[in-house]
């Protein structure tokens, strides 16, 4: 091997170049990810005008980014790298409850309410109960787990996408399950959005014939000492958008019942199933 | 193959949501794009942690360019990323001048220069007289080729670097080659230095345990009507990073003679081989 570049030995090259000292986990993560990039760009004879477009491209998603905004989040959102990250790092035995994507939405710390308490501080939207018990993987009830949930108002929005127009705290909250693992909370019946899509990845999206739509979730984040730590949503099955979300958020088991009660009021119940946690 | 995403069915389910009517390169693109991504995160079972810093690093490389800085180009050059684009779409027949990466310190329309004048203007470095000529692929000469040449100056900064320190054009011209094909101009022998490192690409060099200089060099950007392009450089063989560039540019045929004459000045003779264009 020539210790100049050259197209065929290209990989090796550039990996060879690193030091001897350094982290092996850095070198095998960057010695994969060379080899990955230079793959796809001989695969596809990348013009010099696609690699144009490729800088351009990066650059404009960092350049939108702000405390706000996450336009490389979003970028792995819409290529099912975020997904993708999601279930390597989350493989669960049948039975427990599956992951999905985090999000940019959440805020850490909201206001613990009472059991059956509401979110929907702007009183708009369908009303929904959501009940549900947290269990463990033999069906035995979890005390004192939190199931933390955030959603997106009536009009597509979360409360942090339009402060001064929503309440603060708007359709989130933190509740603790009960002695018998039951949660109960009323928010509102979740409806699908688009992603922002003003920016680089909606133009990418368009490019693509992609649109940038969510279908209509709960977020759940459910934490107990002792067990894995469960970042999920429940689906509204009937939304339009359930089989082509554009994150790629919906797994089969997610798609929760919604379901209206005796009175027309929307009720989904949902059980938590965790795994005990490896170190603790 | 169900709708939703599956680790297993991964690059099949993002890749089937394209639309029908797209583009059909960038629907090779993007379905390359996607795979190799997703084969990378598999091989190394990305942890959301190193997900994390991932997107922090995209999102600072993004937000560190300006109009004078182009961090993603320095990202795609320090991963042989550019010089593997440059390969695949300068493949040139044995005897032909090869290409190498264009750099982000071109100036276009540098001034025509009288054969032999100097580049030199601020008078600093050692004197190197650059002479060589412009030939086709049976050695005839080439008439009226424009040589553009551009280097750093003694202390390693481009003109362009250094705006109201170094005098405008410094070390800069364009030069046309005469009936013989010769072109002939005093410049300095070129210095090695280091790409910017004080941004996040600097900062993953240094991670790697790889410097970040490259070895000292004359760029040239050779074009005549009816012949391909060449973008290059010519590289001095005895400079200590020749094995080692940051960027990967240097290439067997690209290292030049910098020889003193009999009166101690530099002389650096490098002739141009060029190809017909196929299209003109």
């Amino acid at each position: 091997m020539t210790k100049y570049f050259s197209e065929d030995q290209s990989v090796d090259v550039v990996n060879a170049r690193m030091g001897g000292e350094i982290n092996p986990r850095l070198r095998e993560v960057m010695t994969s990810l060379v080899s990955h990039l230079h793959a796809f760009a001989k695969e596809v004879e990348l013009t010099q005008a696609e690699w144009d477009l490729a800088i351009e491209f990066l650059t404009k998603t960092g350049q939108i980014c702000t405390e706000e905004r996450q336009e490389f989040i979003l970028l792995s959102d819409v290529l099912g790298f975020s997904m993708l990250v999601d279930a390597i790092n989350n493989r669960r035995p049948a039975g427990a409850t599956e992951n999905t994507v985090f999000g940019p939405f959440h805020v850490a710390n909201a206001p613990v309410r009472e059991y059956g308490a509401t979110i929907s501080l702007d009183g708009k939207g369908e009303p929904c109960h959501f009940t549900g018990r947290v269990l463990d993987l033999d069906g035995n009830p979890i005390a004192g787990a939190c199931v933390d949930v955030w959603s997106d108002n009536s009009d597509g929005y979360y409360d942090v996408q339009q402060p001064g127009i929503q309440p603060k705290w708007n359709n989130r909250g933190r509740f603790m399950s009960r002695e018998d693992g039951r949660y109960s909370f009323v928010g509102i019946k979740p409806v699908s959005y688009p992603i922002p899509d003003d920016g680089p990845v909606g133009k990418m999206l368009g490019a693509l014939g992609r649109h940038p739509y969510r279908p209509a979730h709960m977020h759940f984040l459910v934490t107990a000492e002792g067990y894995e730590t469960i970042v999920t949503h429940t689906f509204v099955g009937e939304d339009s958008y359930i089989g082509d979300d554009t994150v790629f958020g919906v797994k089969e088991t997610l798609v929760a019942p919604f379901v209206r009660d005796g009175e027309g009021a929307w009720r989904s119940d949902y059980d938590f199933v965790m795994v005990p946690s490896l170190q603790e």
